[in-house]
């Protein structure tokens, strides 16, 4: 026969953390604190299969139940020395929903159930607080009314609005004892005329009616939608947690607070919280009146003259103070806990894992470490790989006023001030003379490089989190909010519009790429810092880690962070970020323009040297690790100019007439260049580009090798869809390679591969690894194609999406496992079958999301690259993968 | 022991038709026409397995193929009464390369084989033709040094001009058998010299240097190019065939010819072909000498006086009209033969199934059921579907003169000719005062839709053959040349340039929509007939074939067009076509212009009728079948004006600032629209539209119940990702049904499905096919976003793929298998896992590609749906598939 309710109380417990899809989140987890003997009101959980049956049986119970809960009541009664409905000493209850997941909010609660005309004296008599005794009652009756009976809410509220407007006062708390009797009254009667028959007096009759409710309120409409948004099936049910009533607010020796095992902004490890005496709950939380301190040296660290709770209630504090000690312990993590205290009683309320700052979780994770609590894997664990974001940036004072004139997506995070500029040219000009600037566009293209370079900071008006602004900036680590969409650019009259304001070129502006938010002026910063805590969790997380992980960059800077920020090689090096400068653009343009393969090699002959160089350098600075160069990939287009000034400049200087310049960038101008002619496609059509890159890349290895270094590029040509593209290609690159090792007399070790980024590549996987030595996942072109999703122009619909919970997350941030991951298992499976040892990454923004990293190891990836200020989240993550699956290298005997 | 040669001739061969995996195609050939007791110049085989032999062993051959080649040429010379080297009468043989597959002259070829000098007099004298013996010798020294002994050919051409310069003739023939003579010791002399040692003149040496050059051959640059190209693996090698030389032009007893068994131009079943006495095969193609005709009946049908075989040569031609006879029984189908006659006596050197037009096809296939020789199923095998085309539009008078001035793509066929006009409103104009027009434009947008209907033909400057114009044009069946690049328009002068020239408005062009010509002038036409022969074969189609034909339909005339050549329902009904006439676009731009939901319903509103009597109309002309429509599917900017006049008259129209339309258009204005805001997406954020649309369906089919009339409309929702976007818009379908028919007191039937069209959708059909009732799979988009390739864009990259082999077959032509054929694969299979009787159907261009509707038939699709002009394509491929996978219903019995 099944057991249906689970009892806890008096140091003991039927249940346990372990028990939550039958208990729910909140049943087990009380049950697991009086597990622990620590002092909980007692109470007991009614299953969630309670629920199911209930639901599946027109709103009855399963036998036995009744027999159940008489007993659990009864038990509760015992521990509280209270009798449910009695007139001298009544037990109150409150009964909660508690649903295996979280659902805050969605269904309904009732508190102080078992008032009646009758108990309410008896509270009134036992609390001494005639007054407390009926505003209780009539909060009961209130939400008893609401949630069990049905009565509209706002006809309780009327009366309460009309009792106060009669009396001639504003707060609920200036009415007196009478009038909290008096609205008891007016409450009852109109629910009873409302209803047709009297408020129930009897507790049993109301304990029942409450039940049932919680129960039918999980397929309530907002219970539905709720599950919807969030995948929760509607199968798995609520439990129902009763649980006797506590008071912190029956007098003077009575009181509640919240407090924290540890400091939860440092990660200190003392005892840090507050408290109110004679007090609810939400008093603490609502700010009427100013909190106490729990401890003396916290008085003395605040400089405060209220007493604090060591001081006033030193057993009870001592009491609590080993509640902390035994819950840390306990959990192995930093809680967060309420208490209340009645009568001179702790009750313990509730203990989660407190929030807390990157700072503090590294120190507490560390200092656990010390301690003997945790073992180095276990520390690992308790970081949020997400949070280290915070450390590697500026952040903003969080002291510091904000006069906030506009959001976007937090797009590169960390905060930066500068003076508007709306060009890219203006940037430089303006920061050559020592301004600071933020760079304000709708959105940014490729030929704003310079200017990106040299900003502060970067806000565009359109664009995702994926949009060119968005991935540079990442990149360069410079702080970006993009598509702040209640912006305006004005770029003729250079006037940013917000709020009806007009904000003039010149004009400062803070950016808060880790929240989004424009603020007007210079907000001040902090900067990061990178403790020792920082430095120690990172080495535990290499050694535990299987996957590897390397950095998008292409500048040396980027190479630079990347290697600082233990980057163990690049996995994506975009050499057309290489010819935006002034004066490779115009070889690359006149490249373009050229109407002979002869006329287009001689342009690339002048390319060449600049390539080599830019390949040198990255090669010096990854010395000994692998680089990944990805060969010419965005449309020409994107390399001409857009407006005729410059149309003309370039005509002149290829000696040809600006019309043909103009007739070139038609003849170039694409529907969807996203899906145009561009990757290997331009390889295809122009071998001797990627024949000059090739050479350029094996030269600089050749210059490496002569230096006596070490260096094994790999070639990556992007956007394949099938074997027939890669192979032309790849034997033009290996003739590149050939032709340098006859000509510098040196053997060239080097991989030739593709990006991954079509879903046909992914499904012709297997035919392309009979000739590629690796491959590289390109998830940022691959969500856009599985979905048909342009990052460019998904952000007005993303939105839509968002807030009507068709698509809660967003797939350019966190891999979306079941389209897109599910072609890149496949690609890897098929990859793998014809080329066991095949090297397999990943170099969309993706591999610096912690979600999307753990995806990556658990389908075996042999790394992800990401931008370099993410390399540390990614290491993280990927050690926390390694860990959950079991695959971690031992750690702890080292 | 394995067996290296197969010996055909006298009547009998070792081979057959069944070995060409051994024998090569033109190996297996001989041996079948030689087994059947055809008069074939005898000779033998080499296998494939030989050449496999000879590619792994360094140019070796296998044991005991040296026994095998002289037996097998001691049996022709038994057969020929002639002796290989003899000096008397010497035996001639060619050698020539055969693989599986046809690899026109990529390998190589010796003739006349066994001349030296001494049996170049033998020749001669046998002959009675010293001329032709020293031609035939020069030929073979030439022949055989270019391909077997690797002398340049130029130096062979070199000194055949200098002895014509010298004898100062033009001609060949005009040189004396001295001349020849006298070449015949330079050539020798040359080789001497090259090569260091003489030409060989033992027959055996010459053989052996023959056969293993032949072999070579196949591994040469050109073969291995060519086989990449067509996908040949190099594993299948070629075989070699050496076969006995016969002579045409040994005098007035020799003839050559090429014949039909049937007329391939009529159909008729009459003997057609032609002749040469004294000739070479050469010179029947080359057209030096006029050719006479095989029979009386052609000779007085050309009226020629040349006098025909039957009359020259009775006996012969007797034996000649025996052996038509017999291959056609033989091959069951119109034969294409080439024969040559040698001193009295008939040599067969070649048949294979004739080229014929597509009415001779029908008329073919239908005959020879009738005559017994062909069952139904077989007849309908014998026809190619894609020939239809040419009988189902206008074709241009083959006589006719041309003046092409530029080519496109055939984007939708048949021929049309009429005025140049330049913009859609001017096509309107002229056709209202009586002018046929061919709308130029360098690309249409749906704003030219009503231009389109009115104009003869459509002629774009780019695009490829899915876009926009050539969607369109093939939808409404008018011919159109699309992507004609080397033509360019200027809209400001009205002036189309082409070749140097300029044409100007109101010129005369043509077009050929079924070759991509552009000619200047009208060109006359043919008109289409239906013949009984046409509607014969094609009730034998639909009896036998498994899947639907349904087409792609949105006005009332192309819906009868559709009906009439067999269509079995709508498969997809574009809705957004609906809303480009002039009183309806003022309110789908009032639509996307509105600011709020009630001002969006309200312009909705005034659309709503328009759309129910559209749908009216096409359930009336479809009665009685199924008509699927598409919800509105493209980008709203696509509705909006893009002149500053029109924008002024809707600003004005909408009582709106100019300013604020522009801003509008700037905001919708999408980087890449075909991957942005757009079909479902365009439901999730204003559903009222579909509901406007929903609605119109219903109210249309509760009509057509109140008349007593039977209607399923399928309302599809387009670009679907993932279930809950379905569910979310399959909501406000159903809520539209539920309310019409409360308000009408009518129950409707209906669907609702969706169009598979993106990636993810395929990954992700099991949760979609959970509540959608039908999948059209939509291989358009699929295709876009499957390779990554915009269709309006690809034109370019995809020319030089298929120029250098990377990709032959344009996908979006015929369903890429590979890879969007493996998604819909996919796609189906979940599907029917979840929804067993789901309905599934193709609605892109591939719905009418011969080999698309069989890999449709093969995966076991409902239906495909395509333009209406190829209807009756698809439904003869679909037989066509039934019967080769065994599935067809009988037809034979019935």
């Amino acid at each position: 026969m099944s057991k249906w309710i689970y009892a806890f109380g008096d140091g003991k417990a039927e249940g346990s953390a372990a028990m939550r899809e039958l208990l729910g989140g909140k049943g087990a987890n009380l049950a697991e604190m009086a597990g622990l003997g620590l002092p909980v009101p007692p109470g007991f959980t009614i299953t969630t299969e309670v629920c199911t049956h209930f639901t599946a049986n027109e709103n009855n119970y399963p036998d036995g139940m009744n027999a159940e809960l008489t007993a659990a009541m009864t038990a509760i009664e015992g521990i509280m020395q209270a009798k449910f409905g009695d007139a001298e000493n009544p037990l109150l209850v409150s009964v909660r929903s508690g649903a295996r997941a979280s659902m805050p909010g969605m269904m309904d609660t009732v508190l102080n159930l078992g008032l009646n005309d009758v108990t309410v004296a008896g509270l009134a008599k036992r609390s001494g607080d005639e007054r407390f005794a009926y505003d209780s009652y009539r909060r009961f009756i209130q939400m008893y009314g609401d949630v069990v009976l049905g009565v509209d809410h706002h006809l309780f509220e009327d009366l309460l609005e009309d009792m106060k407007e009669d009396r001639d006062v504003y707060l609920d708390t200036d009415l007196s004892p009478d009038d909290w009797k008096r609205l008891v009254e007016q409450y009852l009667a109109m629910v009873e005329e409302n209803l047709g028959r009297p408020f129930p007096q009897d507790p049993t009759e109301q304990l029942w009616g409450a039940i049932g409710a919680v129960f039918g309120s999980w397929m309530n409409a907002r219970a539905r939608t709720y599950r919807r948004l969030h995948g929760i099936p509607a199968a798995w049910g609520t439990a129902v947690n009763v649980q006797a009533m506590v008071f912190g607010n029956m007098g003077q020796d009575c009181a509640t607070g919240v407090c924290f095992t540890r400091n939860p902004s440092t990660g200190d490890n003392y005892f840090y919280g507050e408290y109110l005496v004679n007090a609810q709950g939400e008093d603490v939380v609502a700010g009427i009146r100013t909190p106490q301190p729990l401890t003396e040296a916290e008085k003395a660290e605040q400089g405060t003259d209220l007493p604090s709770m060591e001081q006033v209630m030193p057993e009870l504090f001592k009491e609590l103070d080993g509640v902390r000690d035994k819950l840390e312990r306990h959990y192995k993590d930093m809680q967060d806990m309420e208490f209340t205290i009645q009568q001179g009683r702790l009750w313990m309320l509730q203990t989660r894992n407190g929030k807390r700052t990157a700072k503090a979780s590294l120190k507490i994770a560390c200092d656990m470490v010390d301690e003997g609590l945790l073992t180095r894997t276990e520390a690992i664990q308790r970081v949020d790989p997400a949070q280290l974001d915070q450390l590697l940036h500026p952040t903003l004072d969080p002291d510091a006023d904000r006069d906030i004139i506009g959001h976007g997506l937090p797009s590169s995070p960390g905060a930066a001030a500068g003076k508007i500029v709306f060009t890219a040219e203006d940037a430089e000009i303006w920061v050559e003379r020592g301004e600071d600037v933020i760079l304000v566009r709708t959105e940014t293209s490729p030929e704003d490089i310079h200017g990106m370079h040299v900003a502060m900071g970067i806000l565009t008006t359109r664009g995702g989190m994926t949009s060119h602004a968005a991935v540079v900036a990442r990149g360069m680590g410079t702080p970006c909010v993009s598509g702040a969409g209640d912006l305006r650019v004005d770029y003729e009259n250079k006037k940013l519009m917000a709020l009806g304001q007009e904000y003039a070129e010149g004009e400062v502006l803070t950016i808060d790429g880790s929240t989004g938010q424009v603020m007007l002026g210079e907000v001040p910063t902090l900067r990061p810092e990178m403790t020792g805590d920082f430095g120690r969790l990172m080495g535990w997380v290499d050694e535990v880690r299987v996957l590897g992980v390397r950095a998008n960059a292409e500048t040396p800077a980027d190479a630079e962070t990347a290697r600082k920020f233990g980057a163990e090689g690049i996995g994506l090096s975009r050499t057309e970020h290489m010819f935006f400068e002034p004066e490779r653009i115009v070889h690359m343009r006149g490249m373009i323009l050229a109407t002979s393969e002869r006329a287009r090699r001689a342009a690339l002959d002048k390319l060449l040297p600049y390539q080599r160089q830019d390949f040198l350098d990255l090669f010096k600075i990854m010395e000994g690790l692998p680089v990944t160069i990805r060969l010419l990939d965005p449309p020409l287009n994107e390399f001409l100019p857009h407006t005729l000034e410059e149309m003309e400049e370039i005509a002149s200087a290829a000696g040809i007439d600006v019309s043909q310049v103009k007739a070139r960038k038609l003849e170039l101008d694409e529907s969807n260049p996203m899906l145009g002619h561009r990757g290997c496609r331009l390889g295809i059509t122009y071998p001797e580009i990627y024949e000059m890159q090739a050479r350029a890349i094996f030269e600089a290895a050749a210059a490496m090798i002569a230096d006596g270094k070490s260096v094994v590029p790999e070639v990556m040509i992007p956007l394949i869809v099938d074997r027939p593209e890669f192979d032309m290609l790849k034997q033009v690159v290996d003739d590149a390679a050939a032709a340098v090792e006859k000509e510098k007399g040196v053997e060239l070790s080097y991989l030739v591969g593709t990006m991954i980024e079509l879903p046909r590549a992914c499904l012709r996987a297997d035919a392309i690894a009979e000739t590629a030595e690796f491959f590289s996942f390109g998830t940022n072109d691959l969500t856009q194609t599985t979905f048909g999703f342009s990052r460019d122009d998904a952000a007005p619909f993303l939105e839509v999406y968002h807030d009507k919970g068709v698509m809660p997350v967003d797939p350019f941030m966190t891999i979306d496992v079941e389209g897109v991951g599910e072609l890149v298992r496949m690609g890897c499976e098929k990859g793998r079958k014809v080329r066991p040892d095949i090297k397999l990454g990943i170099c969309g923004e993706h591999g610096g999301d912690p979600d999307s990293v753990r995806f990556c190891h658990e389908i075996g990836l042999t790394y992800v690259s990401c931008s370099p200020f993410r390399v540390p989240i990614a290491r993280l993550a990927a050690a926390q993968a390694a860990i959950d699956g079991g695959s971690e290298q031992s750690v702890e005997n080292r």
